[in-house]
Parts: structure tokens; sequence; C-alpha cells
């Protein structure tokens, strides 16, 4: 049994070797890890080690190292590699795996690496898919049976042609024009006598997805069919390739973390390892939107100068009814936001979710009204401020409720990604809202307040 | 082939049957769906409804339903089901699955349910472990071979205890202690010579994780290894489970809800479909905790009453500088407790990110900072007030910075979820230090903006 390695612990072995100028140490300590590992390590060096490391490793090898790297990662490694390399690599990898590496070059430079390939077929079809479709992210080609063969036939056929393949979990069966009629398991064909067809064991109902179907679409397949792999068919019903789980979660995990950087607004490509000009720029943009609706909010304020000259209390808490009800649009917005991402919700319950937040912002509204109308009523010792903030909140909530709906609800039906710019819309109306209805009534009760 | 089905359809299909109070057509419609296609339509039936077409369900059935649900959903099934055959439909489910369900069962009710069920032991022995644990997602005892075991032995083995078993992935060797040595998948199986042994064809590095090992570290180890399936060991590296990937696409995806309505302020027990006072229950704690933070900085407010009075205009400019410091640290914070659950960067970096991300907030606030004091300049036409806000802006984002590094770390050491609390804090501190440094500035220029 192999436990996993701590990677910090391999880091510093393998940083021993390179300072000690052991090249061939530090190339045997590699290839004694888990290829996820040493991939890991060897993304992690200096580009001059990383550099030495590569020029010692085999095309084979390397093949392993790119298929655990990210994209990021594979472009910095690739760069230490001649074109001939780069083929002989790529003749080696997984045809999906070989097209993410491809995308990542300059194209003269991946156009120069096609031709150098001995087999450029399987990953040239699949460099014409859009990277985040079924055909962008499925392999290809995975072995595939006829219906009147037998199960020892199978074998035999499986044995010639796909014992040097990487694991596969199910077997397709094609008609004569390559249409999927079937799927039979390995489990089955394990199982089977050795004289039953492939018909007899073949399981009729196979789920498979169109290659031009979203990234997104295929993960829901996969996760609500519990499958491990997905077929992919071209518009014929003609089997292309397949999707396998493994893809699926690192779509599940990336389209998490895109949701969760939109809805702090910054751009979904943010990475803590950014260099800083980068960061700025997947930064910058989102605050420069905002400093446009907080000016808005502002001109607002403006209007109501001669009242906040006059009763100068109402500037402390003039930014609480704003960022309460801010975070109380949030917190709906959020919610409809994830549950649309899950599809646990769509736009024609847009009715039903106004109807169920508008009762928990006014629930919400009220009591934050009550408990802030309390506290800054006894702090100032001013019942009218007290019943103005109150006021304010709940009308705050209310508004923060039907926007935190709405705004989620009307970016999904124009095909914009709720996640991306609700949190804008919600915040700018919350803020112009509420200092309006706040400031609003403390003018029109300014006799009490001043 | 057969086409996902549109659930919508379907449920209208279903609900037309029900209104025609044909029982026995709906369910013979539900009878030609997919098992997770008919589970999710029964989930959205009324209660009523859902009672009469369960009734009608067999044992196993059922349990294909219960398998498909969520924990919510079993709740709601399993309350039409009384002990006798709530028991046939356990003893008929994955034990995972079904220890899932008695954990949603009245500690009482699930005590009966066991005693009455024909094979208690394997899920008795999973409901031992925590249910966010390695042992608590595992599914029991998947085949296992001997290593001095021929192909065509271990076929037999197969054929014999395992024919009638869900699908199977791999297989695992066990010695006489049941401790796991090595790993034959089905692919080798099928295609070795019959009189290979085991021994011969299996792979000794089998990466394997201890039952009480966190769900994240679990579904790290399945990603990190491109795995479908890991085995589970107790203390004395004896198999006693399998957790597969399409469990961890669960925790995954669960994982990333957590976080995202942690970060959004609100529990992450929250659903678009909790009832209102649950969801009120969800959401008000959140709100007065931050309603706390908020009269603090209205405290700090209420200190410069008498500047305010002087040039009430500070108070329109005022909620820019917290607002828009807020939106800085909020997404330095987001982009360090992302990168934390996904293990990107650890407590040990803090100093590397401080400085990094220093760097972007004096870039971005001295940015914002001139922006902001040229707009306000020429709108107010007063030159201090655009440099008043334009220090304020560069100090509260370089402070943002610091803070978004700082809080989730410190929380991450002190082992409370980083999403969970950063952003109370980290916008406790722009506000309040926002207030003060635009406030105090503006005192110290007051006889330029008065």
């Amino acid at each position: 049994m192999v436990d996993p390695i701590e990677l910090n612990d391999a880091l510093e072995r393998l940083q021993a070797f390179l300072d000690g100028a052991d090249l061939d140490g530090a190339v045997d300590f590699l290839r004694t890890l888990h290829p996820a590992d040493s991939a890991e390590l060897i993304a992690e060096l200096e580009p001059e080690q990383q550099g030495a490391v590569v020029d010692l490793l085999q095309a084979p090898e390397l093949a392993e190292v790119f298929e655990q790297l990210d994209e990021e990662d594979m472009a910095d490694v690739a760069q230490h590699l001649d074109v001939e390399m780069l083929a002989d690599v790529l003749d080696e990898m997984e045809p999906d795996m070989a097209a993410d590496l491809l995308a990542e070059l300059e194209p003269e430079q991946a156009a120069e690496v096609l031709e150098q390939m001995e087999e450029p077929a399987d990953v040239a079809a699949l460099m014409t898919y859009a990277p985040d479709t079924a055909g962008g992210i499925m392999t290809a080609a995975p072995p595939s049976l006829r219906r009147f063969w037998t199960v020892t036939e199978s074998i035999r056929f499986l044995r010639l042609h796909y014992a040097e393949e990487e694991d596969f979990f199910a077997l397709y069966v094609l008609d004569r024009h390559a249409r999927l009629i079937g799927l039979v398991d390995l489990k089955a064909l394990i199982l089977a006598e050795p004289e039953q067809t492939v018909e007899e064991i073949m399981d009729r109902t196979v789920i498979s997805v169109r290659a031009t179907a979203d990234q997104e679409e295929v993960a829901q397949l996969l996760q609500r069919y519990d499958l491990v792999s997905l077929p992919v068919v071209d518009d014929e019903e003609r089997l292309i390739g397949i999707v396998t789980i493994d893809d699926v979660v690192d779509v599940i995990e990336e389209e998490a973390t895109e949701d969760i950087y939109h809805l702090a607004q910054m751009s979904p490509d943010s990475e803590i390892y950014s260099p800083i000009l980068e960061a700025v720029r997947n930064r910058l943009p989102w605050l420069v939107v905002n400093l446009g609706t907080a000016f808005l909010a502002a001109t607002v304020v403006t209007h109501f100068e001669s009242t906040i000259a006059q009763a100068a209390v109402l500037a402390a808490f003039m930014p609480i009814v704003a960022g309460q009800g801010g975070n109380a649009g949030t917190q709906t917005m959020t919610i409809m936001v994830r549950s649309l991402a899950l599809k646990e919700i769509a736009p024609r319950d847009t009715f039903w979710a106004l109807w169920h937040e508008a009762r928990v912002g006014v629930i919400n509204g009220l009591t934050m009204g009550i408990l802030v109308a309390l506290i800054a009523g006894f702090w100032q010792h001013s019942p009218y401020l007290g019943l103005v903030l109150g006021l304010a909140m709940l009308s705050n909530f209310t508004i923060a409720a039907m926007a935190g709906v709405v705004v989620p609800m009307i970016l999904k039906v124009t095909r914009v990604d709720p996640a991306l710019a609700s949190g804008i819309f919600v915040t700018a109306f919350t803020d112009i809202f509420g200092f309006l209805v706040f400031l609003g009534l403390a003018t029109y009760f300014l006799q009490y307040l001043a």
C-alpha cells in the first residue's frame, strides 16, 4: 500500500538533489513517485531547474507528467521542449490531454508540432470543438464492440487492439453505421459465458450527449445518472468519444470557483498566484463599475445635504440602513444564483420565489428594524430617530428581497451568468433606495430630529 | 439510445394520471423511466399523492428510488412507509445509502427498523462513522481476491458471489489478515491468461485512506490520483469499504455550496425551498452579528458629528471610502478562502500572500483613489475634498488587503472555517478604518472643506 506522499517533504528532498547539482539523483527520485506527485513537484520548480529536469525525462514520462498538469503549468513546462520532442510526447498522451496542451502553444508552433506527430488525427479532430463543450473535454475512441460478436471474440479483439490503452470502464456497441446501440460493462463481460453474444449481455439504455453540449450539461448528466463515463455522439448518433467522471469533477470544481469569484465581483480567472499586474487586471474593472453605482448613491445623499447639516447624527446611521439592506439582498441573491446554477430553480419560479423571499425579507426587516430602532433610539435619546431608522430598514429589506430575486432571474433569462453581475445591481438598489428612504423620512421628521 | 427526459414534461404527464385518479397508470409510467428520473418526480409530488404512489411500489423499486434521493427527500418519502416495509426496502439498498436513510429517521424508529432487517450488520457497522468522514460515505465490502488464485478461479468466485452485486470498477487483493495488498482492475482481469495468478496481474501501489479521514481529504485523493474508487482501511490496514467517485462529486458540490453561503454570511444549510421560518433562522443571526459591527462603525462617525455638520457633503462620500475598501477586502479574502479550501495555499504562506496582496492593494488603491479624487474634486469644485478622498481610499485599500489575508489565515490556524467568519471581520475593518481615516483627514483639512 502506498501512502499519499507529503508534497512539502518531497519538494525539500528534490530541492536537496538539485542544490547538490545531482540531476540524475533528482530524476531517479521523481521516478519513484506517483506521476500526479512528480508532476506537481516539477511544476513547483524554478524555470532553469525545471528545464534541466525536463531535459532528462523520456517522452513517455513527459506524457505522464503533462497529463497531470493544469493548463498554465503545461505551457510553462512545454517551453523547455523543441518541436520534435513535443510531437513525440503528444503521440504518447491521451488525445484529450494532447489537445489541451496544443491549445496552450502559439498557433504556429502548435501547427508545426501537429505536423511532426505520427498520429495527429485524433488530436486534430478534438481540437475542432469548443473547450467548454462535451467535444472539448471528451477523449477519443473507446473500445467498441459489434452486437453479433461472442464474448470470446470480444475478449480476443480487446487483447489485440486495446491491451496498451488506458483503463476503460465500459465498452460500447455500435451498429454498422457506427451509431451507438448499447453498452457492455466490464463486469457483465467477465461474468458472461464465453459463447454468449454481445447483444445478449448489452444494456440498450445508453445515455449519451451531443458533442456540442455545454460541459455543465455533461456534468449534470453524469451526476444525475451516477455514471462513470458518458458517450459523446455526433449529429448522426455516431460515437465519437467519451467523457469520464474525473473530467467532470474538475468541471464542477471550476464552475464553483468561477461562481465564487463572480459573486465576490472579480474575474473568474483570478488565482492567488497570479502576477501582480494580472491580479490588478482581474479586480480593478469590477471596482470601477462599482464606483459608478457608488457615485449614483452619493448623488442621492447630496440632495439631502441641508438635512444632514441640521442633524449630522444621520450620517452615522445612514450606512447601517444601506449596508444591512445590502447584506439581506446578498443573502437572497446568493441563494438564487446557487439554486439556478444547481438547476434547483428556474425563471418560471420567479413569482413563487418573490413571494417566498418577500416574506423572509419582511420578517427579517421587521426584526432588524425594531432592533435598530430600539438601540439607536435609546443611544441617541431620540424615539423619532428610532422610528425613521426602523421604517427605513423594513422598506430596504423588502426592496432587497425583491431585487435579490428579480436581478438574477432577469440576467438568467437574458443569458448573462447571474453570478457575474447580480451583486453590482443588488447593492446598487439597496444603497440608493436605502439612502433615499432613510434621508427622505428624516427630512419629513426633521423638526423632531434636529 | 435513451435521451435524458425533460423532467417538466414528465411531471406534467405524471400529474395528468394522478389528476385522473389513475394511480396504476401513474406507477406504470414511473416504471418506464430511469430510477434517477422517477425518484425526482416522486420527490416533487404533494404529500398525499406521494403517499398513494409509494404505496403501490415494491420494496426493490423503493430501494432504487431512495438511492437517488437527497437526505431531505428521503425523510419525506420514508414517512409514508411502516417499519416492516422500511426494513424490506433497506435490505435491498446499498449499505451506505441505507445508513443515510436510517440517519434521517427518528432514533427509536431507526432502531426498530434495524431490528426488523434481515441483514443489518453492514448498515449498523457503517452507522458508527461520522457522516462527513471516509467511513461515513463509504460503501461496504467490494469483491476481494487472494493473491495465489488464478484468473479462472477468480472469475468463478466472482460469478458465485458477486453476480448480483452493483457494478464494481476494481477488485482488491487481501492477505490472510484481510489487509489490503493490491488492486486488479477489471480490464487486467479480462486481458489476462486464464492460468495467470492474481499476484502476477495485480498492482501493488494501491492508494487507500483511513476510515476516520475527513471527506474533503477523500475527495482530494480521488481527484489528485484520478481514481474511480478509493479503498477505506481501518487502523490495522484491513479493507473495510470503498468510496466511489460519484460520492465525491456530491461532496465537492456540497462543500462549494457551503463556502458560497458562508461567504454570503448565511447558514450553509440554506436552501431556496426552506420553509419561511427556517429561512429566517438561517439568515437573521448573521444579520444581527453584522449589525454589531455596523454600530461600532456608527460610533466612529458620531465622533465627527461637528465636522459633518460643517461640511455635510462628507456624508455623501463617506460610504464610498468604506464600501470600496470593503469590496477590495472581499476580493482578497475570497481568493484566500477559496485557495485555502482547494489547498493551493497554507498558513505558512501568510507573509508571501501579505506582500503579494499589499502590492495589488496599493496599485488598486492608488488608481481608484486618483479616480475618486478627480471625479469628486471636479464635481464639488473642491480639490481638498478630492485630496482627502484619494488619501483615504489608498489607506483603506491597503488595510483591506492586509485584513483580507490575515483574517482567513488566523481563522484557519484556529481551526474555524475561514469562509464562515472572514467576511464579518474584513468588512468591520474596512468600515471602521474607512470612516476613521476619511473623517479624520476631513477634520484636519476642515477649513478648506466647509
